[in-house]
Formats: structure tokens, C-alpha cells, sequence
């Protein structure tokens, strides 16, 4: 199988787990066979395929249960306890017979691999990923948060095809942590945007072993908040073809979501992104891109109100440019100097981001969103994906 | 200059004329200008620059107004007569003075134009257009309707940074001209996308010389519209790096915005536009896109009932996918068909058009959205435009 084919799995089952999924309407069997099972008293474990996503094929759910059957017949636990996650093309079948007959290679190498290997699993579920994805944080009265991610395109608001799995020791609750995931999740993966395509297959799992006692609460949530919004921000400096990392934060707005709406239209604006991508810094369509959505969504801010700053020079306040040949020069340098290869095949060269601030002056809420450039190498990925 | 500065201008003043704008909040000086101007009694023609878009300027508005004012000293009109229409890069002052000295040479050539030449005008306006654009239709009782446009980037729903002006002779009334033009821009202008952005600077401006009478009002309406689709089309198939004009109905809406929001999505979707660009029918994109947009707009579309066709031949229905090898095969060669060279200088080797077809199944509404794909050539130019 040119597949790959990977499984996270718990010592023990436990009762203490949660997830978030795409909010795409034609969602993939494997997002409908989660959110079913998030209703169950257990989870163990999450068989995870790249290559097909197994979306809206009539055999689609029976697809993943069987290959699930199976795993749980090797395990001897209740095939209720595993879910499944599967990204790649929308519109094939996956091969089912192969998966079945790979489960007890894949079932016997993860319980035996005594390390626990985060790392290895972080490898494994990589696609189109240029470099594995984790993170982990240990709280100061210990305990431990371990997260894995992968995605690098059709990453907009709620997840696109990103997969993030979330294992910690630290016992909070099954409820807390379903309280608590679906706000950090809101805050970091639906904050960055390669594309602006959100996918069929996206979610984050998280489970706990509840092995290490958790005192503090907050002390967790602050942990995962970090853990997500690291894997966040590395999700989108491997995008594809990325060679700028753009940061926006929007201050002054009426609503935290309508500043992210409003940093959502500028790092998507395909003209802001091929603007950047080229280090040309035409902050017009920097405004003409906040002002094309205001417009459209009957925002109203007065022109005179609005500030605009890149990488920390003032571009834009009361109403005009507060351009000159030389600070265009100046930004032009900032954006070189801002930018990695595109091509890269590991780790970006630098983990720096084209910094720009809005404000809107009519409000008191705030919000970052974070996104990429649009270059050749992201027309080539996109154009022979599958080919 | 290297400015081109072009002008339309009509024998004589006439009370029938009329305009629609972008409804980007951060309109260009001209914007200002022409929608005040509305207002007057008597419109005699429009200057024309592209370079630079005069958005945001402090002086912006004195700018225009100084250029006009020395266009209608030479004219002998009142400057109230004159709008200004500019398009290019936002943030940067227009050359006043220099426009100032060209003004009495533009104005001379285009008295002396004994041609009335559209076609040069539709010359003179093109920025990164490959070519003129320029429609017309003369009714079976006699009187014309010519229309020039440019524009081929920054092109979105409400007329991006394209220019429309339409010339008439027949004889509607000032109230018929101005109701009619809003909803014949909203069908045709407002159905067409190439990046999804709208800018600062477009417009439609329509004015009769009200020469020749107009019996039949349906007529003229019919007309107009037919000359603001072609115009429309034109657009788009001179997209800046398009090699493929993608046409998408979506029927079945609940209503005729609806079906314009998805196709929209659906044409604006990176992923959709790189696939087509490589020939790739990698319809799971389609499906993905049109479940982003629902998902998040809150639109339930019973999956059962969606039914998606790519070049007449059947892609999705029932909840499922229908593909084999054999037609993904013929869909490929079907997108090769359809494609013409994206670095095209001229007119492009065909009018041929991806067809997409979307029955959503939950209401009787329609709406034809014509993109454009992604290109190379689309990255090249918007990554060096001002360079």
C-alpha cells in the first residue's frame, strides 16, 4: 500500500476525551463515525489514513468500521472504542481489503513500540507536509501534553484538512475538556488560513489517560491553548509553497469575530498574497482588501478611522497613504527579508512573520489570524496534486 | 506619461445617464466624484486613467476635480458636465500637473475624433487586458448600444477593478435608464470573478444621447443586458493568467442569491482553480468548496439531493460520488479541451467554457457564475504588477 497508515493508541481506555470537527456540510464517513462515537462512555485509540479521505461514497461508513473491526479483534476491545481519520482525494473509496489486511502489522508495531512515539506518529500522518508537526508542554506539577498535527493545504477557518490529536496524563474531567476545546480550537486551527478552503475530513481528538492527578485547571487549558497554537502556526508556515508567514492582527473592531472575519478577507486576498510572495509591499490592496469585505458584509468604518501598520511602519491613518519612495523601499526589504524558500523540503530557515496591524477604531476587540503567501510552488502542489 | 489618459465624451450634454459602483467601503476619489455627479443635470463625458487609482489621497478629490476643470475650460462646458474614472495602484498621488499640461492635446483629439471611435477608446483604457473590449447591438428599429470595459485582475462581485462605459443614442428616459442599470450589472458584472477581489475603483457608467427614439423599452433592456454579458465574459476570459474559464450553474436554490454565493465559492476556491489549471478533474475539490461555504453560511443541503455534472457528464448524486477510471479519464481530456494558453497576447485561441453543473435540490432558483482558474502566469503577474 502506497498508503500511509497510522495508529495512536492508549494503554487502557478511557472515558475522558472530546473532539471538534469541520463545520463543512459534506463532512467524510470518518468525521460522522466520530462525532458518533464522541457519545460513547470509551475511546482507545484512532486508526488515521492519508491518501483518500473517504468522502460521500456510498459504502463510506461500513468502509471504516470494518477496517476498525478489525483492529479491535487484535486489541480484544469493543470496535466502539476506535475511531478513524482519513485525509487524501475526495471521491475515492478507500481500499478496504488492504487496510484489513495491514491492521495486525500496524496494530502489533504500535503495542510493542515501547517508546510511545509521538514523533513517529507526527511522521506518519504527514501528507503534503514538508516537516512533522509536535508540540507538548509539562505542566510544573507534572503531567504531560502531547500533541500531533498535520496539514499543509485546504487550511481555512474550521480546520481544513488538518488532523491534530491531542494525548495527555493529566486527569481533568471528560467534561471539562470538552468545555474547554472547542474555544481553544476557535482560537488557534480556525485562526490560520492557508487557502481558505476548509475541508471534509478536518478534526482534533483529545484524550487523557487521567494516570496524573491535575490540580489546576487553567494551568491545563493554558498549556493546550499553547500546544494548538504552536502546531497552529506550524501548519501554516509548512503550507504549500509558503514563503511568507503573514501575521494580522485587527484591534479596534465591535466583535472578536468580526476582527477575525476582517483579517480572514486580508490574508486570504489572492492579490495581498501574490503581493507579498513577490516582496512588493502594495498596501493598497491591503485596504482595498478590508474594504472589498467591509463593503460586502455592511461594515461601516469611517476611513479616517482606520490605522494600518506593516512590519511596524504606519502605512495608512486618517483617511490617507502615509507613503514615500522610501518607505516603500524600506518595506520592500522587510518583506525579503521576511521570506524562506518556498521549495523547502524541512524546517523553514526562519520562523520570522510579515507583521501587520489594523485598526479599526470602532470597537474594543481584538484578533490575529495568520496566513500565507501565494506562490508558484502552491499553484504547482495544487495544479499535479494528484498526478 | 506613461499614463495612458483617454476620454469619452458626447456631442453634446445629456440629462440621460447613469452609474453603478463598487461597494468596496474604500472607494477611490473618482467613486466620490461620479456617484455625486449623479445628482446633476447634465453629464457630457468622462476622463479616463489607468497608472494609478487616486484612492485615499488627501488631495485625491481636489486632484480630479483640477484635471476636469481644465478639460471643461477647453470644452466651454461647466465642469459639473465631467466625471473621472482612474484604476491602477492604490496609494500613490496622481500626477497632477502633468495630467493638467495633457489635458488640452486629449481634449482637441477627441473633439476632432470624427470617427467617434469606441474601439480606440477600448484601446486606450486596457491596463493588463490583453485585448480591447468592446460590444454593441443596434436594435431592429434603428439606434445603437456600444459599451467599452477593461479590466482582467482584481476582478469580484461588484465589478472589481473593472470599467464599463455604455453609449447610446436611443431615447430612454434618465428614470428608465437608472432603474434598469442596477439589475442588468447585478446579473451579468456581478457574476463574474477572477480573485475574488473587489476594488476600489469600478464602475459602470451608462448615457444616452437620447438621438433616436426607443419604442419598445424591453428592447433596449434586452440589448443591454446581452452587452454587459459579452462585456462581462470578456472579462473573465482575459482574466490576468487565466487558461481556463470555468462557467458554474447552480440550480435548485432556495433563492437567486443563494445559487450566486455558492457558484462563487466555488469558482473562488484555490483548490478548485489549480485543478482545473493542471487539467486535474479532481471533483472532491468542487464538492468540498460548495460544503465549506454551506457549512459556515448555515445553508442544509440534504447531501442525497445534491447532484454535480462536469462537461454534461454526471459526478455526484444520490450522496455519492460516481466515478470510474475510465470517466475521470475522459474528464481530464474534457479540461484539455477547454484550455487555451495562459500567456495568450491576443485573443485567446477559444470561447470555450468549463461547465459545471449544480442542482442543490432545495428550491427553484438559478444563477450562472463565470471564473476563472489559477494559474502560473496569474502569480507572475500579481507578484511583480508594480515592478
Amino acid at each position: 500500500m502506497e498508503m500511509n497508515f497510522s495508529m495512536l493508541l492508549l494503554d487502557e481506555p478511557t472515558n475522558v476525551f472530546a473532539g471538534t470537527f469541520t463545520r463543512n456540510q459534506f463532512p467524510g464517513a470518518p468525521v460522522y463515525l466520530c462525532r458518533d462515537r464522541l457519545n460513547n462512555e470509551k475511546f482507545q485509540g484512532i486508526l488515521i489514513n492519508n491518501k483518500i479521505a473517504n468522502v460521500c461514497i456510498e459504502t463510506g461508513l461500513d468502509d471504516s468500521e470494518q477496517v476498525l473491526k478489525v483492529a479491535a479483534q487484535q486489541l480484544g476491545c469493543d470496535p466502539s472504542f476506535l475511531m478513524a481519520s482519513s485525509t487524501g482525494v475526495i471521491g475515492w473509496r478507500l481500499p478496504v481489503e488492504k487496510m484489513k489486511e495491514a491492521v495486525p502489522e500496524l496494530v502489533k508495531s504500535t503495542v510493542n513500540d515501547s517508546e510511545k512515539n509521538a514523533y513517529k506518529l507526527s511522521k506518519h500522518i504527514m501528507t503534503t507536509d514538508s516537516f512533522p508537526k509536535l508540540r507538548s508542554r509539562t505542566l510544573p506539577g507534572g503531567g504531560r501534553i502531547v500533541a500531533v498535527a498535520k496539514g499543509a493545504g485546504m487550511i481555512e477557518p474550521n480546520m481544513a484538512t488538518m488532523l491534530c490529536f491531542v494525548m495527555t496524563d493529566l486527569a481533568v474531567s471528560r467534561e471539562t475538556l470538552r468545555a474547554m476545546l472547542p474555544g481553544i480550537v476557535s482560537k488557534t486551527f480556525n485562526r490560520i488560513s492557508v487557502d481558505s478552503d476548509q475541508s471534509t475530513s478536518d478534526m482534533v481528538i483529545a484524550a487523557s489517560s487521567a494516570l496524573v492527578p491535575c490540580d489546576d485547571t487553567k494551568l491545563f487549558e493554558n498549556a493546550l491553548f499553547e500546544v494548538c497554537s504552536e502546531l497552529a502556526s506550524d501548519i501554516v508556515r509548512n503550507g504549500e509553497g509558503t514563503s511568507h508567514v503573514i501575521k494580522v492582527k485587527v484591534s479596534g473592531a465591535e466583535t472578536e469575530e468580526q476582527a477575525s472575519s476582517i483579517g480572514k478577507a486580508l490574508v486570504n486576498s489572492p492579490l495581498v498574497k501574490t503581493a507579498i510572495a513577490g516582496n512588493d509591499p502594495n498596501v493598497g490592496r491591503f485596504i482595498s482588501s478590508v474594504g472589498d469585505y467591509c463593503g460586502n458584509a455592511g461594515i461601516d468604518i469611517p476611513v479616517r478611522k482606520l490605522e494600518l501598520h506593516l512590519g511596524g511602519s504606519l502605512i495608512f491613518s486618517e483617511g490617507a497613504f502615509r507613503l514615500t519612495p522610501q518607505k516603500e523601499k524600506e518595506l520592500s526589504e522587510y518583506l525579503k527579508n521576511c521570506s524562506y524558500p518556498a521549495e523547502h523540503k524541512g524546517w523553514p530557515v526562519n520562523d520570522k512573520t510579515v507583521d501587520i496591524e489594523i485598526n479599526l477604531g470602532i470597537g474594543e476587540s481584538v484578533s490575529i489570524i495568520t496566513g500565507s503567501d501565494l506562490t508558484h510552488e502552491y499553484v504547482s502542489e495544487n495544479a499535479d496534486y494528484r498526478s
